[in-house]
């Protein structure tokens, strides 16, 4: 079934699905061409364990095995309109390609959800290893880079909106190499994590009892052909919180992406002017503005944030399946993967953009330059506290106070006091060095800096 | 662009849009294809008003109606890849199919998003009145119809899950026809109450003040050609609380259709059997379980139910767009059209599955009898303190107590206790027959049924 | 029962509801003293029309009437400890204080719900009314106030935190007053809509029936003692959709204060710095960094509505009670006047805010001037448009481009440009100014200001 | 300052604080109280590790441990009325004890936020281990308890709240018990992973590294103190994600809890009947209809449920912090603490009416009778299939049908037909007593049962 992909519904397979070559490896692991492929994997692992118990000759696993190479979604979803019973389909049309004799072996003693769980999580793996994980590896690998190159670029620290004490460009971006590291191992582990099950109808291997007389070990065979594990009891249905927990992973660098998008959206506001994206000459940036320099790509990050994040609520809706298992799980379950889609191409774009990242040192320093005297404030205070002073915060909050009225600087109004030059009086040169350039007051910025870019780094090879 | 649509990965556009012809109005409404399409209809609108206004002259219309004909979503995307900004490609693919004279008139001191804004107003206004409205008059119209049938079967009254006291099967329906009758008013309401833009970059009519006297007028005027009004104030995007109250008019109809798929799923368990979903003879309930009649239309809505309703998180946190605006309710926006589609698809699938719903009399009845001698505690009790019983309510419940240990009615009990006989002899003969027989305990189910399904009856004439 | 605030879990019972006097009121609508006067009131006012339908005497009304006006909340908390359940706790503690003959009436014919539904009718509807609405009015009146008096001050409009085209800071503020302004008139229409019942265990007047001929009058009867009507038809709780709107009012307010909020702390921005909140002089900023002056109350009201926003999730949530009702609805639905309280709670932080906004005028001119000579390419190309340039945008766009090259204005450029000039010539003396005075290109900002203002004027006294 | 409980806003500061010796642990660990004394904990620590290093003597440890133990609430409130910030309220509170030669120690080269994150990572770790996790030992232990009882017990398993195959009453409660474990693993691993700070301002360490040659050794060494770690690197907060996956696996619990409560508040239907909660004597199911037995504890929690799962979105929010941090997480961090109170007390709840659980064997059998012989289909199908039969599923499902239609069993409609009967004398002859008698047809139900009780009952000692 071929459609113009501008009559979809689904801005995932229109607008953000070109170019296709990008598409490709989202639609092979995230689409319903996968879902069905997966799942006929499933049946095919099953045959092969039947085969190993010797229920069934080697034939017959080369028959299903060949069987369902060719299966089409389009000829399942046939065989479903009469079925009404989408793994039922499936299984019928395994059966009408192979011999009577290897028939009753297909799909024997599984039920459906058997086959569409294991397909879940074997999807949900696949797409972590082989979609989220790749892409966080690229851009781990610009962050590392851009965090190296600036370890050393100077910038102001912002709380509130507003200037603080001075870090590293790098420093910042630390931060974020940080989180996403840890995210990537908390993905991967949750994704290895997935389970799948054979265990039938209500969970107590009531059918392949019937046959098998060690049922648990059958599915934990079954299983491991797919790379997988069973969770240590199910109903119809895998527990769920393996998959809530794998989605949380998701969601949850999701919300750093998003953070690093409002960052370098703000970084780039007019008046602070501190990164850019780049920007193709013949781009426009506005239909009518033509001057303008939108930070459309964080944006897009943080919208599609806004977009998935409550997604995660569904998930948690889903934790509840009345009794061995009812079926509101299942519409909400297939949109599981528009997260991943939305996700992966989140992160591609934030490649893409910080790999040319134009970063402006003159303007950082500019900036930094603005208030250069005022946060002095801070470490003043510290070193007139270490030498004693007996309330050294109160006394220099009056100074910052009387500095804004009069115009000089905290550390002339300081000097002039003479309680607190006392206490200067007993600073070290490279303390007193410090209070007059407020640019070393950096604290160990850059050295945080490279040791998180050099742990990563290592950690990387890994992935 | 064709796609093989389970190359797809929205289920939205695989495994629920099909068949086809059911897909073909959501595409129509809800596709990019309908985006480009409304699009070139403001830019249409506003070169109509130009022209009245005596800017341009008619052929100027002509050609520019001409134009926006022929226009195909493949080519504005493809300009697109030049200018990497969509309403400049559209405005592009336009100018570029009309005279130079007519060229400069085109997209004329609009700003992008007065089309974009203006268009989704326009698309969601349409999905409102042609997709949504429509599928629930279908579906109060099958609810009418039962609810009237049943408006007299007898059915227990169910609180916490609990038998509590009668009411009719009809009565039980009607209530969801005011809910959704009252829904399908706020939905018109909201959906008349979006709102165009033509206010341009910042909201404040700088363009098109440059030409133009009464650009607020002027405003008003192109968005009367779309049967649109605009926000009192703008700023570079419509004010949000339109789409927002829109789509929770949407979200809570969502709820609405929830709780009426659970309670029929509830009805449907094998205990209660009170109804049923029609199941063709040859679909396939379980692939293991071949007798089980699932309740798997009821399941579907509410799973769509908890796909779609949190959703609304993502339309709160799109009110937020900083100063004039940023993008970053752009891409999240462009996923709006996907509850939509959700919600249409769970309207038509719930109005299938009432439309052949078979009701259980003869179960409904005897799930009453059940428990037919117990509820009656509650109409003793109130007619003894009508009658002047000083504690009706703790004597009953006394004796509810008894009749579960002795296993005698509360009824046979009431009449042993010297005490509670005296006021009994009190009670009219209905009071007395309506004691003796739980079923005549109906209130005014069959009348409040009556008057619900003639007051909709009526209301839905307007849909 | 006295309590420790600090002892308390709840915030909002702590750190937000110091100083008393302003709690005060909210603890008078909001509490749970709250909760038992008015269920008493419901209690009450069915006494009233059952003794104006002749069923008791005016007696009966004033015992009850001095009955329910000494109850305490200790005292019905402790009567439930025998009961375990909460009306009928209440409606001891009233029949306690009523003569023998008085006793039978009270609660005469009503389910538990029917008292507490209506109880939080009477609340929420008061809490609108007293508690939201008031504090609305008086933020809209500073807002009203300060759009005023800048209505002429120009400002650079910001959009993608870019710079765009000017505004006035007064019609930047006007947009909050009218979707604030829209949004009193919602909360007081939804807030008036809130239903009441006295429809019994299922909502089929079952047992009202037992005694009264037109029940369904009689609940009208009732609910208008207390200014209230019932929804065309009930189960055991009023139809979900009436609170649910009320909510939705109440959140998508409080996206409006978050967004409001957000433009302020960035306009607050060291580099910005375009208003400021005021700060008392002996106020610390930060514990080490004496010279912050940090936009802590926007900050706050983001941070509250991160709380309470997600919340409506649960609202939506609670539409779903099975058949004639589950109790799910219950607990949750005591929260809800969490979200009343930290609302107000916001509004009234905003409004103290701004009543000592600090508005940089030298800063808005400072930074207008920073960008003045590149936005001038929007007029320009739209008047090179209007004179017929066939192709002004893009010839704009490479001009704007040239300038950033050169460090010559567009305005240059366009003068040197022969094709260009030839349409320049053609501009009246006015489009000619505005050119080259950008501030001048400020289409209606002052005039829609002024309109806005004078509306919400009027409307105000409504409130 | 005293307040009386009902005047609080809080559900869970009247309602569910009642009564007062079960909210005393409660609010040991999450109230203002806790805030304050844990923050005084970590400026201890403080102090601990600057005599440690020589910066002071072990006098002013003395003094400072002295101050903090005598620091309440309302001190520390009334000072923030001067400072209007409430760290350095609590740092003057404790200088006001000290000498003046201790002052200048006390928060010595610290941030706010050191403090306040610390503090909160002390309270949520401690309420995992002290509240959450003993009240999660209590459920497991009482749910154990009636696994093991009834691991025997049959009972039909439901799919679509439909009879599916049989399973036992055990092993359904068997798979709350593993999926409650392994959250007991997971929170105890997530509270044992939450971070402190001791990183100053930015997180650079600017101020420590002042005075201190290795402030990142001295951060560890602070919190070292405490028993916690530090980031691999933080901004003015710590990485918001360690108490995000905290609150996940809360949130993920709570909707176990909510599941289970959704499955016996089912089995508690009146047609069900399976299971009872226990219900006092003198206890009121309903005010007018005294013979209800509601399920209201375990409606209660599922009501909670939705009212904390949705506030997971509020943490996800706070992800988001600009820069080196803004204070929009503050308010709504605040607000953590409600949702383990909020688990917490609805964990024990279902403990105590587990405790008291009634377990209805005669009706489970009964039920389960109902449909003893339609299940049968399944394994027939199996076994048909297992020896051979090549349309197995489908002949069975006719059969199904026609049993329906006939009235006759489907063994008996097999036995009538030559084909089926062929494969029929190949079964063993246990297999035809399961066909005959479907109670046999229990799977590992028991086993699985008795392997998980025994494996939960072990790793229950490590908690």
């Amino acid at each position: 079934m071929e459609r113009n992909i501008f009559k979809n519904i689904s801005p995932l397979d229109h607008r953000y699905s070109i170019p296709e070559e990008e598409f490709k490896d989202l639609s092979y692991y995230l689409s319903e061409e996968a879902v069905i492929r997966t799942q006929a994997e499933v049946e095919l692992a099953l045959i092969k364990v039947l085969h190993k118990r010797g229920f069934c000759g080697i034939e017959v696993v080369k028959e299903v095995k060949e069987a369902v190479k060719t299966i089409t979604p389009e000829e399942v979803y046939k065989e479903e309109q009469k079925t009404r019973h989408n793994i039922r389909a499936l299984v019928n049309c395994i059966r009408n390609r192979v011999s009577p004799e290897a028939r009753p072996f297909v799909h024997f003693s599984a039920t459906s959800v058997d086959i569409m769980d294991t397909s879940a999580a074997i999807r949900y793996r696949d797409a972590a290893e082989k979609l989220i994980l790749p892409a966080l590896k690229d851009l781990m690998t610009v962050l590392l880079e851009v965090a190296w190159t600036e370890r050393k670029t100077i910038q102001i620290g912002r709380t509130h909106g507003q200037h603080a004490v001075p870090i590293t460009f790098g420093f910042a971006l630390s931060l974020y190499i940080s989180r996403l590291g840890q995210q990537m191992e908390k993905i991967r582990k949750a994704a290895a994590n997935l389970r799948g099950k054979m265990a039938g109808a209500v969970g107590a291997y009531n059918a392949s009892s019937l046959f098998i007389d060690d049922p648990i070990q059958f599915e934990k065979d079954v299983l491991a052909e797919l790379g997988l594990k069973p969770a240590p009891i199910s109903s119809q249905i895998v527990q769920p919180e393996y998959v809530l927990d794998f989605v949380h992973t998701l969601v949850s660098t999701f919300g750093i992406l998003a953070n690093f998008a409002d960052d370098m959206r703000h970084l780039q506001r007019t008046e602070i002017d501190e990164v850019g994206e780049y920007f193709a000459p013949d781009q426009i940036g506005s239909s009518t503005m033509p001057h303008k320099r939108n930070p459309v790509n964080y944006e897009n990050v943080k919208s599609m944030y806004k977009e998935f994040m409550p997604r995660m609520v569904t998930l948690y809706l889903d934790q509840i399946s009345e009794h061995q298992r009812d079926l509101t799980n299942s519409a909400s379950g297939r949109f599981v993967v528009e997260i991943i889609a939305g996700l992966v191409l989140s992160i591609r774009r934030l490649t893409r953009v910080i790999s040319n990242m134009w970063v402006n040192r003159e303007q950082m320093k500019a900036n930094f330059d603005k208030t250069r005297e005022s946060f002095i404030a801070e470490p003043l205070y510290i070193l007139l506290a270490g030498y004693g002073h007996p309330d050294a915060h109160e006394a220099v909050r009056l100074k910052t106070l009387k500095a804004k009225e009069t115009g000089k600087t905290v550390y002339q109004l300081m000097l002039e006091d003479e309680e607190m030059k006392k206490y200067w009086d007993r600073f070290t040169d490279e303390q007193k060095l410090l209070i007059q350039n407020p640019e070393r007051y950096l604290g160990q910025a850059v050295e945080k800096t490279e040791f998180i870019v050099r742990e990563w780094k290592e950690k990387l090879k890994n992935f």
